[in-house]
């Protein structure tokens, strides 16, 4: 029979860490906690396999539950000697949500469940305190009326504010007994007013309408929204934990907050987190006080004041704390995030988890670790998420430039970013689509702002901490944030901001530095990052365990440039048609289309010929003996062709052509699908003069670069868009015939390998016959997927986001490489092609060559190398290694 | 040991029919009828093995042969009494060419071969005739140095008119021994000038000169066209046959003709042919005397004057010749076409093979051979070509039409065909790739004219016979023609035509009637054809074979109707879309894109539904309770929507909407590549609201028809452009819902089936799941045709025509599937679909769906049913049948 709860406390549990699919990470963590002997109240965690069940049987509960949950309940009473419902020693739980991958922030919360108007009496004479027990019971009404009940929260936050208003006072710990009680009834009419019905006073009642209201907020659109943009299938659940209630605000030997157990900004081995004396532990992460730092070096460090640390006011708790981080390091080898509350002195642990970071914190965390012996290197490696070192390697502001600094806050998540201010989550979503930079600038944040976070290039917050929302979400999305900047006077109404006396409106730019906690004005200037030594450690032990080879698609000097230094061990891609969008190139391209015969053709080409001598020879001599692939032309021709009535004038007078020829050309050449048309080798069957002069360019280059250093270099000439080996024998043959022409000329022995780019369907199916005549096959899976889905990347848009959302793809395929379509393609190819002739070289060079699951499938595939662009040749590098380890 | 020289003659033959892969046609056939004891001259055959050596070589012949070739020689010269190069008694040859598969008029002739100055005195003293041996000689020289030296043959016909100005006469035949001793010596004079090289009198050199130039015709341009046209391998190569020389020309007891054994156009038991008294071969096939029919009785049908047939005037000699026809009819059990000669008397055979012969020809000697009992039903089946029966089902023309006669000619090719006139060939494809019909007007046709007769509709010649190079090839493409209307006077260089007074320029349009030989003004109307009783028969026949379904692709009444009368068994693809665009509905449409949400929508398309459902009710009508597809909304929106400013206004005063509405929406739609951009059930899937307008017009339609009928229709309801699984289970789930609604709504049960289009490469590979969600599966070839080898239909006009030249694609992939690229994902496809569900039914409803090799593979691959175009039925039905023979 399933068993549909889990309980923990005193030390055992039902549960155990590795149980995180069915009781959620939060359920497993403290029933793992619980089994460590750390101090958390007991509770229990309904499984996610309930939230399925839910959800499959129209909102129905197995039948067992309910007696399973009774009993669990019994155990809490059991351990901590209260009763639920109990109006002399009344239990009070939370009831909280718990997804196996982390949702911050994504689900809803009820505190001090088990409050009605008998037991807060007994609560009032447990606590020895009527204010705090009025003061639990409201927030309890506020919360389950929001979130169970469904209720407008501003109405609670209008009442609250009219009491303060009454009684004269500014915040809510001012209000006293007498105006709490009132405040609770002003709340239970304002349930009855808006609902119909009373708030409901059983207890029981109240658990299972907080249970259901978890369930149910699985699918909010903010939750769906978060799930799409973290890959997180819906059919995984959420479960729901029920744990006895502790009070970190029962006075000032009282507290509550989060810590996390290494710096997720940095990755330093210091403490690191905030807290807030006398309050629930919501009342940190909502951002509505700004909360004190930990420990007094972290203060010093820029964020508060020491002598409120808790270091320095709570020193006994302090210690336990700094104890409680050594026995979950030691014990789940890795870096933690906690929350806590003391409750008259004695420290709970309510959460562990394992605490997001920065970047550059998650390759020091990694490389430290492993230093400390805590981890091995190849867990190192595993730890490092790839894609997030674009984040180191990206520019960053320049030092020498003239900024001016018009703010300073919490740096809360490091990185530059420059934008135009909008103060609307929607607002950066429109922007960013119209193709601008924003900076979201917000009183605070909210989960309803992810889109416009996601959207933004950073996020400034004038509340909240380095542990508010707008913190959290900044570091787990990789965008610069600073947050708690008081000094900023913030007007949604007018859409200005004002600071230092100077208001600053809508569509202003600013310059944010994450890293630094600094705001200036205008855009200002970045410089390429310094690599730390962690980063050349990791990457060092990366390539020590990677198959794959890492290549970059670059033409130009400066990307071959850059990924060189990034580590790339060649070029996998030379589209060669950018080179002839140069302005002293495109007019000569231009006569070429226009040219009525293969002579005409010829005179064009040869004055475009040279150039391209010049440029191979610049990339080889960079490339220094590294393997070359150049693309010959693929595009189709009216790609070079002018666009406009004006434009046709001059291109026929620069060219010396008639206008109407002109026009007669760009209308023979339009097509009604491009991407389906006159490119690619087609071209080269058509047009030989084209790639017949772009061999010898590659050809005459490598002679040359020969000549000038003694390096021989092998040109890997590849052809675009074969369809069959046909294609790809006859345009060899030519190419053949140049080398042995260049060869008798210059009377020098010359090496190179002709290839193909699988990118058709139809040559992934013929690859056998196409690998006898191909010396290497190179995937262009961008093609490849527009050919196999039938989707136009270009056209996509119109539909790309729907089917997101429907979870018809599970991810953008030219993002992340269809691996049950297109990649059955790419392995029937390989096997094809290593029939018809073992041991070919194979390779992939487009998007996909770059992100870290498609990598993982080509080291799958036995692959040689992937090629990407230059900034993400670190990234293939280090998810090459993961593959090889993952996959050993 | 290869052996590379195969003799025949005296009743015996190294070679059989059963050999025309090494022997080609001709010299099989001629080794055939030697060993069957009819009258062949001796000769050898040099096999289609040397050609393909000399091809792999250089040029350069096996070291063997000269002997083989020697020995072969003597053979003959044992055979006839007579030495190669003897001056007194002198053995002539011919020297031809003879591929595998016939190509009429494409390969190079040389007779008399082995005339020189001293063996040409023999030859005038052996058939006591110095003009005759001079004719022979100045022949002999004429076509040797135009084929064989390359001597343009313009040169020596100059020389020929020159020669007969000089004795003032008008026909080469009145030319005494002394002019053509002269013109001799003037060809020979012409020869030197030409080449700087004396004619070759030794007849060895002549021999091997000869051989030469056969093999090396076999790649010239217009023998690459007619393989091309006719799916002939280039590696096929040609076989040479050397023969002894026979005389047509030696007298008034002598003639030369070409036969069939029936007639190639109406497919009659007749004798049919040809004949020209003292003539060489050459000159019948020539057109240049326009020769005699054979029988009276054909004569008397329109083709001559009666006395001047064989039966007439050589009765003894046609006597022999029916002999042989019925020989030969019934040892090779099929229609030949012969040629012979008469030499003083006695008859030779010197060709016979497969005669080629009209659709309606080919028709009836299948059906009456088999009737016969000379071939089985099943061979009658496989006897006729599935392609041609087309010009059975076309349109005739009207006999009520109103057409002024102006020519009357010999009825070579039978069908109807208008078309503006042109005289030049390459004129002819000109217009035609403009989109124009012409018809072909030439005093006579060559080689040289294949691709204009190609691209004609009709052609016309005003000189040669039924058995003229026009008249063979226009049967061989089933093009009307009509041959020697002697009253067309036709000047070149005016481009005009002058008939009985009237001058008809370029352009004029012209109708010709092929099968009465008639011309006619202007464009004249047609109806339809009267099938008859053998097509009914021969489908008969066909349908008991056949194990493939055939349906049809319509929409309107008008096709089901066609398509029901020519034997549909269903309909296979009704494209929705198409009664979309009709005047009374296009602006619903538009306003439904112009709807900024879903209700407006849903408003639009409430006006189109009454008339969908209309739509529907009509076709279940007609196809009276066979299965129809309906394949849902496909093409992308922008095609409903207008293409330029004047009509954006129109649309936005009829649909009341602003007209910058109209205009953005329509910049909105417009996409890069549309073919794989928003259409399809990606349509669907946005805008719910259109499918399930579409599932409920089907719906009712069933309804009412079971209603008015009593017959229950089973819709299957088709989803395009599917390539997950997960798409079609959205979809179906919401038309399942709209089917439970008009049930509900109806109280009537109602039966249909969803299925889906596999048209791309994605969908073939992950097929198995799609087809858990599939009742159907329909290959749309057309699309999956495009997306496989990424190749736009409209687009690929560019390069196709060098793709098919350059042999990449071995046929247009458009017209014939591409077994081996799309062919291998429709194989895919079907394995996976039956994992997925066993039994799903698999149709196809491309353009393939009409083309018999493709069927052939639907058959192999177990399709249940193929859909075509109306007229394109019963060609599908035929050669499903034999797909069932041929793969029994």
């Amino acid at each position: 029979m399933t068993k549909w709860v889990y309980g923990f406390g005193g030390g055992e549990a039902d549960g155990a860490a590795s149980m995180k699919a069915l009781l959620g990470g939060k359920g497993a963590n403290l029933a793992e906690m619980s089994s460590l002997g750390l101090p958390v109240p007991p509770g229990f965690t309904i499984t996610t396999e309930v939230c399925t069940f839910f959800y499959a049987n129209e909102r129905q509960y197995p039948g067992e539950l309910a007696a399973e949950v009774d009993a669990a309940l019994a155990r809490i009473e059991a351990e901590v000697g209260m009763r639920f419902g109990d109006p002399t020693k009344p239990l009070l739980c939370s009831v909280r949500s718990g997804a196996p991958l982390s949702m911050p922030g994504m689900m809803d919360t009820v505190l001090n469940l088990g409050l009605n108007d008998r037991t807060v009496l007994g609560l009032a004479e447990a606590a020895r305190d009527e204010r705090f027990a009025y003061d639990s019971y409201r927030r309890f009404i506020q919360m389950y009326g929001d979130v169970v009940m469904g209720i407008d929260h501003y109405l609670f936050e209008e009442a609250l504010e009219e009491a303060k208003a009454e009684v004269g006072c500014r915040f809510d710990n001012e209000l006293d007994a007498l105006a709490l009680k009132k405040l609770v009834e002003n709340y239970k009419a304002t349930v009855r007013r808006e609902t119909g019905q009373p708030f409901p006073e059983d207890p029981k009642e109240q658990l299972w309408g907080a249970i259901g209201a978890v369930f149910s907020s699985w699918h909010v659109p903010r939750a769906v929204t978060y799930r799409r943009l973290h890959d997180i299938p819906a059919a995984m659940g959420t479960a729901v934990n029920v744990q006895a209630m502790v009070f970190g605000n029962m006075g000032d030997d009282c507290a509550t907050g989060v810590a996390f157990t290494r710096n997720p900004s940095t990755g330093e081995k210091t403490v690191y987190g905030e807290f807030l004396v006398n309050a629930q532990g919501e009342d940190v992460v909502a951002g509505i006080r700004t909360p004190q730092p930990l420990s007094r070096a972290m203060a010093e460090n820029g964020s508060g004041d020491p002598e409120a640390a808790m270091e320095t006011v709570q020193p006994h708790s302090y210690g336990e704390l700094v104890e409680v981080f050594d026995k979950l390091e030691a014990h789940y080898r890795e870096m933690q995030d906690i929350e806590f509350t003391i409750q008259q002195g004695k420290l709970y642990v309510l959460q562990t988890r394992t605490g997001k970071r920065t970047a550059p914190a998650a390759l020091k965390i990694a490389v430290d670790m492993a230093a400390e012996g805590l981890i091995t290197e190849d867990e190192a490696i595993l730890r490092v998420d790839p894609s997030s070192l674009d984040q180191l390697l990206h520019p960053t502001l320049d030092p020498a430039a003239d900024a001016e600094v018009v703010a300073k806050g919490l740096p809360a998540s490091p990185g530059a970013a420059s934008g135009k201010i909008v103060f609307f989550a929607d607002d950066a979503l429109k922007a960013t689509q119209a193709g601008e930079d924003v900076i979201l600038v917000r009183i605070e944040t909210s989960p309803d702002d992810i889109h416009g976070m996601h959207a933004a290039k950073g996020i400034l917050t004038s509340r909240g901490g380095m542990t508010s929302h707008a913190a959290v979400v900044a570091r787990g999305m990789g965008k610069a944030c600073i947050c708690g900047i008081g000094e900023l006077l913030i007007s949604y109404a007018d859409r200005t901001v004002t600071v230092r006396g100077r208001t600053l409106r809508e569509g202003d730019w600013l310059t944010i530095d994450g890293g630094a906690g600094v705001v200036m004005l205008g855009q200002v200037p970045t410089v390429d990052p310094e690599l730390s030594g962690d980063f050349a450690t990791l990457m060092t032990w990366a390539d020590k365990k990677r198959r794959l080879k890492v290549r970059t698609n670059a033409e130009t000097p400066l990307d071959a440039n850059t990924a060189v230094g990034f580590g790339a061990e060649g070029i996998g891609l030379c589209r060669t048609e950018h080179m002839f969008f140069q302005d002293d190139r495109i007019l000569a391209m231009r006569e070429m289309i226009l040219s009525q015969d293969a002579d005409g053709r010829k005179k064009a080409l040869a004055k475009i010929a040279p150039f391209q001598r010049d440029d191979f020879v610049e990339l080889f001599e960079i490339m220094k003996g590294l393997p070359v692939t150049i693309r010959l032309l693929d595009p189709p021709l009216h790609e070079f062709l002018p666009h406009g009535a004006a434009e046709d004038e001059a291109v026929a007078a620069a060219t010396g052509v008639d206008v109407k020829l002109v026009r007669r050309r760009v209308a023979e050449l339009r097509e009604a699908n491009p991407m389906l048309g006159l490119r690619g080798c087609r071209l080269g069957i058509l047009y030989p003069e084209i790639y017949e002069m772009q061999a010898r360019a590659i050809f005459e280059a490598a002679l040359v670069v020969f000549e000038k250093s003694g390096e021989t270099v092998t040109p890997e000439v590849m052809i675009p868009l074969v369809c069959s080996a046909k294609e790809l024998a006859i345009i060899k043959k030519r190419i053949d015939a140049v080398a042995a022409a260049v060869t008798a000329e210059r009377g020098q022995e010359l090496h190179y390998e002709i290839g193909t780019m699988i990118e058709l369907p139809r040559a992934a199916l013929r690859a056998k016959e196409i690998a006898e005549h191909a010396q290497f096959f190179s995937f262009g899976t961008n093609d490849l997927t527009q050919m196999t889905l039938g989707l136009s990347r270009d056209d996509a848009g119109s539909f790309l986001d729907t089917y997101l959302a429907e979870e018809i793809f599970a991810s953008d395929p030219f993002r992340s490489l269809d691996q049950y379509g297109v990649g059955e393609l790419v392995e029937i190819a390989t096997m094809r092609g290593r029939e018809g002739r073992p041991g070919i070289k194979l390779g992939i060079c487009g998007e996909h060559g770059g992100d870290p699951a498609s990598i993982d499938f080509c080291h799958r595939q036995g692959l040689d190398y992937v090629s990407c662009s230059p900034y993400r040749v670190p990234i293939a590098r280090l998810a090459a290694a993961q593959a090889a380890l993952r996959n050993a």
